[in-house]
């Protein structure tokens, strides 16, 4: 009813996360629509992103150019090497604008269920990165979850031989968070690590 | 921080229904994760939609081909014609598979708030078709809301002159509805519409 074309559009819209196949219709109307303001530019910008965007050598990182713009940036303290999940949570910690060191991807998760090893991982990349004798921290932010946590543990003792401080993301009351809204886990950690005011 | 190939695209991709900041910014990362299994595909879609996708000159309806595929097919009933506020209204009674005449795409409702008058619609064109004396009966499937409404009596009125009959959809208690989930509009016009069971 819709034509082949339409219809593979929605199709892969569908597969984006957050979209749905109710919600993938909507879109792909919503382009079909706007076809000189929307359709074409976002054709454009998704041939731009596959033509100029690859993962950086040295971090794991998507950007433009190889090493990214991370990795490039000298005024970036060297000595601190933050390690995450996947590129998502290293942008919501540059979001922050925080943090000045550099990054680790690791590319997931170890996952005894979903067969995930460490050779899946860039756990033997992160400890040669950490060899070097710049680096003086690790910064372990991965998830509160028992993957991540079981992940941080062995990357701890896949660290033990380099000569750097490894170091956790705290646990605590999440800013503008109500205690009653909160979970026992959380409430216990918060307690546990108190800390004078 | 991520470029601006991959910061355009979030922008983009922002832009669709149902997607904001943060899951565009999703979206475009699984986009560039899945290079070959999604983002070249979608571009591909896109492209192919854009060139193939044009509005059916007799209808309004999208489809590669004009008159479209509604239009086109001659088994359909050419004496019932159902009125729609847009394509997406006709795609889900297309879904249905329940109705087998025709349609006239409206391209929105009449709204004194947003200054839509009957010459930005396809009035004229709906009143021109119902001159036809092929056509017997017109259904204005419009929204059951005060501007789609108000846009039924306009046409009711429009068409007086017309040979036909106008009808429009039932109101009711809609299919697995809770009546105490149910607002006072609708369970007042269920009772209202109570018919001999």
């Amino acid at each position: 009813m819709v034509g082949p074309e339409i219809e593979r559009l929605i199709q892969l819209l569908a597969r984006l996360p957050g979209l749905g196949p109710r919600s993938a219709r909507r879109a792909a109307l919503a382009l079909v629509k706007r076809r000189d303001g929307l359709l074409l530019p976002l054709a454009d910008a998704l041939t731009a992103v596959a033509e100029s965007v690859r993962t950086c050598s040295v971090c794991g990182n998507y950007d433009t150019q190889d090493p990214c713009a991370v990795c490039r940036d000298v005024r970036r303290d060297g000595s601190l090497l933050c390690v995450v999940q996947d590129v998502s949570d290293l942008w919501a910690l540059e979001r922050t604008a925080a943090f000045r060191g550099r990054y680790q991807v690791l590319g997931g998760l170890l996952s005894a269920l979903d067969g995930v090893g460490p050779e899946d991982l860039a756990v033997a990349r992160l400890v040669e990165r950490a060899r070097s004798p710049d680096v003086t921290e690790v910064i372990l932010a991965l998830p509160a979850t028992v993957d991540g946590q079981t992940t941080a543990h062995y990357i701890a003792d896949a660290l033990a031989e380099c000569e750097v401080a490894v170091s956790g993301l705290a646990q605590g009351v999440p800013v503008g968070g109500e205690l009653d809204y909160l979970d026992d886990g959380t409430l216990l950690a918060a307690l546990n690590a108190r800390r004078p005011v």
